[in-house]
């Protein structure tokens, strides 16, 4: 679903601004780290952020990538969250420090934060460069 | 309205993610490059994309932008699009041009290209790093 020419966008270290809808209808728009592949797209929520919310109530949404080595090559993914489990013992986004920042677990941990794997299927994708 | 500490991400050269709502209520996301101060920011739109017609049908809009030199530093607005002008003689776009890749105008115009300078009014911001 992804074409092979931008796929490294989703399989490497890019950040993915995911577009979602507020509860007023409004859209939001944030920074997030993903992982995947040419037919999946996952990303790490702490259940206390509204975009855990969002998607729960309206599961579409978009996100755009740039590479950070030529920012005019660029993908955007529409789709929709085809499933959000628990982040059990925190693998998932332990897998993302690993590969974001090199390090083997996640060194940004709050308090009482408990996270989940939002799963995206692609949908139609938009490339540039 | 936009932090002192973050304005610099409006002023300076990143990207912007865009955020706007599509014909069937559904999310999109675009990279595009922006310019404004610490109370309106400005983007580029030519008038065959959708996104410009998604926010004269929904004039709110959200987008996020990351710090190139320090990516966990990024900042979100919420806010409205309060006008839609014609970019009379291109002299937006050429700027824009200016501004992020130190040239004097456009060079990526396609035949027929009608372009349009979007002002954003911000309602909220959040920012992190």
């Amino acid at each position: 679903m992804i074409p092979d020419s931008h796929v490294d966008l989703v399989t490497g270290a890019s950040f993915a601004h995911v577009a979602t809808i507020g509860p007023d209808g409004e859209p939001q728009s944030t920074p997030v780290w993903i992982d995947g592949d040419a037919t999946t797209v996952r990303f790490s929520q702490t259940t206390s952020r509204q975009k855990y919310e969002n998607v729960q109530r309206e599961p579409r949404l978009a996100m755009s990538m740039v590479d950070m080595d030529n920012p005019y090559r660029y993908l955007e993914i529409r789709g929709r969250v085809v499933d959000i489990s628990d982040d059990a013992d925190n693998a998932f986004i332990d897998a993302l420090a690993k590969k974001y920042l090199g390090e083997d677990s996640y060194p940004y941990h709050q308090p009482g934060d408990k996270r989940v794997v939002v799963t995206v299927e692609p949908e139609h994708t938009t490339t540039m460069g």
